[in-house]
């Protein structure tokens, strides 16, 4: 899911900030440059394409955001710019309701953007006895991404793989004032210390969408990344990604689809072949974990449950390179040689675009589809596009070793959105659920540790020794590749040293794993009984919705 | 969920048939009779302002159906016609592709509408050594029903309350020549003993919605019924109905987010305490039982997880006459008194119309809302009522005592959609699960029996002694009323003697014997899990999707 976007729209350095991004707009006056930012933000947000993203913005109502001292001069106008004027004469007293900033006194408050892996380990592990905390994010769970694959299929139930988060973090529901908001975050004051909010969904309220606006003491982005699709034309339209519990229900949905209309009267061969088959486009784990279930799926309960097209159902794993990349040699053949054996078709080729039943290799070929799974990794969002804070390479938000956004005051970010600064001298981390949770702990423990010193309140952990910095130690990598086979290697590098191993040992070592790593008791006893019904019942087939 | 509408298009006394519908068309053709009739259907199911059926209408291909003989006389076209002559010529040779007919010496094949709960006990129960099988529904699962309440707010999970058809009878997906399609009914020539069917959702064929037909010996039609709204205004836009699992899942979709934006800070008061009342109109087993499941969560859940607003949530009960009508006195006054005292306002009134935000009553309240539970009973769906059947008092399909309709060959109705007719002396049955089953059950042994006679086949069992008609025997009736407490009303009818016990022992009872009643072992397994981890670990609150 595309996470909320954020615009910072007071910069510390606005001049730099006018250069970067409305340099035909000739010169403007002081007052002028926060909103003008915001609004080139929304601009150039709108030029990418995304049209989700779009829609929300037509009904933002600039005039809310009058309040925070923003006015445009008259003198250069775009079009949103008039509707600023228009709306901000008419709504001229309007204040936009929040939580305001915290008293001497009373605890400090940490907002927290996000709901993935980072910022759930985050949460769990903050002193909510120094702190205040508030989490905003559009989805009120952590996915446990990598069971998520096996919920396509049914064999984990879609909830077994949902943790929500006032379970995570208890204050968020019970502490009289620490919240969860069901929100995305549209915008961000750094010198005020506010971000503003934008709430999802639609209930009614007088005005829709509902904006608020959330003082902090400190920030911790963790909004995580969005798929990449490299501008190719027809992925966002035709594809399934797999990354929210939501997608892997669609691709449920739409493979019990196919599977059931392709056995209707009449359906040619070919058109029979095209809905069954399943094309997989990326052989990173997310893609080879995903290709082996729907293997186990096609080879047990397909055959069993589906026996009048059971033999004309099909998987096509297409990587550019090499699949699994990451993992050692030895284990790369291994899973190659086990996903052809059991059935799965290895492709090499790079697609060229994207049609509702086909797709084209820049080869030429035309490969028909009837499920379309997009899994080549993740890239920054629009929303970390549109900040214009330092960015690490590749485009993330710019970090310093200890998680720190370097020049603004009481920033931290963490997660798939952050990434090591080049001066810091270390490389970007890879986007696993591994370092995210680990760098949820480093900070968690950061916190706790400032906020113990007094330094919890915005400006006041300037002083406050840091400590360690952050040190990521990669402690191996796992994937299934179906019939309870899996891959484990235990390197600590790609090129380092440790012990790997693959087959049903690995399996099982990767199932334990798992189990103990989902984060609740219910889930963990939910995981279990959902494998071991599996086992013995089949997976479960009713289509829903 | 509005079950597929059917259109009788070729009737055995069609001069009949165009007196009723189109008396105002003037003398027409021989030929023109049956799509005339058909026609007709439709427009008359348009009047109704079923919004979901007009948009099926409009994109059907009228031509599709020129095979079936089917002619329009120029001299008296409305729009539709013209349409349909317009493109006659176009596709003036398409045949429809599909199951032919079944030749001498193969097996006979039943044709089912339907997976409730009639349809799911024919399947169950059908030998189909001697049968072949096609069902078709626009579901792939038969819900259980009584349970269905528990899954809006967590206590079960969606998956427990559904059953595969494939699991209910395996037949249909491992026998050569038995089948299950996700498709709606669209008409049928009960002369040519054929039905049409359109497939359910998209899936990129080159003709969509994909269109067949399927030849019949027998047709059993358990097609089940429709909410009743009484015409109210703003019901079908604005009211959440209790039929289906995706009922449920967008129930339970909207509480949470209620839940979650009545947190956000600046809310009013007034707005807050509009979006957390939960309001249930009907009082009949699924109101009450609902209501139940909504004060349990709310003394439960809510009160440990959203104690930010726990004092603000209400539910309100609203019946026109009084609760659970059909059960003991004893029963209705305990009932009336457990949830009053768990906290549902019950409330007498009649209501007139509905808006997005409150509803009005006939005595002119306003009762503003955030959820609207709509449970008033169910009548007719728009596809019985365009049947040119005869039809039993209250405008079902009629039935005879073997549950056949009359004066056509080879066609039954059971469950919710069907009727005793007048002339067999016997009351039109009560919209049960426990009359739908038990329907199943007999007609499927009355099939089973003509099975062996050989009277399977299309126009054979004329001979053949159908044996005892159906008589139905009321078992008792069973409602929770949350908190550990039921209702259990063993009386043999409304005014019959029998025993009738409420409290804890009655929801044991109640919980028993449904877990008894659950189809599979899977869900009987999974709906003890489900009420283990509630009571161990309370509700599960992700809102997903």
């Amino acid at each position: 899911m595309a996470w909320p976007r954020i615009a910072r729209s007071s910069l510390k350095q606005s001049g730099r900030a006018i250069g970067n991004y409305i340099t035909d707009k000739g010169i403007l006056g002081e007052g002028a440059s926060a909103s003008k930012c915001y609004l080139s933000t929304l601009r150039n947000a709108t030029e990418s394409g995304n049209l989700k993203y779009l829609s929300n913005l037509r009904n933002i109502d600039y005039a809310s955001f009058g309040s925070r001292g923003m006015r445009v001069t008259p003198q250069c106008q775009s079009p949103a710019e008039m509707v600023l004027e228009e709306s901000d004469s008419e709504h001229e007293n309007t204040r936009i309701p929040g939580l305001e900033a915290t008293k001497p006194g009373e605890k400090p408050r940490v907002v927290v953007l996000g709901t993935g892996w980072a910022a759930c380990r985050f949460l769990k592990g903050l002193d909510t006895k120094t702190y205040d905390v508030v989490c905003i994010s559009p989805r009120n769970h952590m996915v446990f991404t990598p069971l998520l694959a096996s919920t396509c299929v049914g064999t984990l139930e879609f909830r077994s793989v949902a943790e929500p988060v006032g379970r995570i973090q208890s204050a968020l529901s019970t502490d009289p004032n620490s919240y969860f908001y069901l929100a995305s975050c549209t915008g961000a004051d750094i010198d005020k210390h506010e971000v503003y909010c934008e709430t999802v969904g639609n209930v009614g309220l007088p005005n829709e969408p509902y904006r608020f606006k959330v003082a902090y003491d400190k920030l911790v982005i963790a909004a995580g990344a969005e798929p990449l699709t490299f501008n190719i034309k027809g992925v966002k339209e035709h594809a399934f990604f797999l990354r929210e519990v939501n997608h892997a229900q669609e691709i449920r949905k739409k493979l019990l689809l196919n599977l059931m209309l392709s056995e209707n009267p009449g359906i040619s061969e070919e058109e029979k072949k095209r809905l069954l088959h399943c094309v997989v486009i990326g052989g990173g784990p997310t893609g080879v974990e995903f290709s082996g279930e729907l293997s186990d799926f096609i080879m047990k309960d397909v055959r069993e449950r589906y026996s009048h097209v059971k033999d004309d159902i099909r998987v096509t794993l297409i990587e550019a390179n090499e699949i699994l990349s990451s993992f050692d040699i030895g284990l790369r053949q291994y899973a190659t040689k086990h996903l052809t054996k059991c059935g799965v078709r290895l492709m090499r080729g790079v697609v060229k675009e994207v049609h509702s039943n086909k797709l084209v290799l820049s080869d030429g070929t035309d490969v028909p589809y009837g499920l379309l799974v997009w899994s080549t990794g993740v890239g920054p969002s629009q929303f970390v596009k549109s900040l214009d804070l330092p960015k690490a390479p590749g485009g993330r938000i710019g970090v310093d070793e200890w998680l720190r956004v370097p020049s603004v005051d009481d920033v931290y970010a963490l997660g798939d959105c952050a990434g090591f600064l080049e001066q810091t001298g270390k490389q970007v981390l890879p986007a696993l659920a591994q370092v995210a949770e680990r760098e949820g702990k480093y900070l968690v423990e950061l916190f706790n540790r400032i906020g113990k010193q007094n330094g919890g309140k915005a400006f006041s952990a300037k002083d406050i020794p840091l400590g360690e910095p952050f040190v990521y130690k990669h402690l191996g990598s796992m994937a299934t590749v179906g019939r309870y086979k899996a891959l484990v290697d235990l390197r600590n590098a790609k090129d380092g040293k440790g012990i790997s191993h693959a087959g049903f040992v690995s399996w099982f070592i990767w199932r334990s794993a798992y189990l103990t790593r989902v984060i609740s008791w219910r889930n963990r006893f939910y995981v279990a009984v959902n494998w071991a019904t599996t086992f013995v019942f089949g997976r479960d087939n009713s289509r829903i919705g």
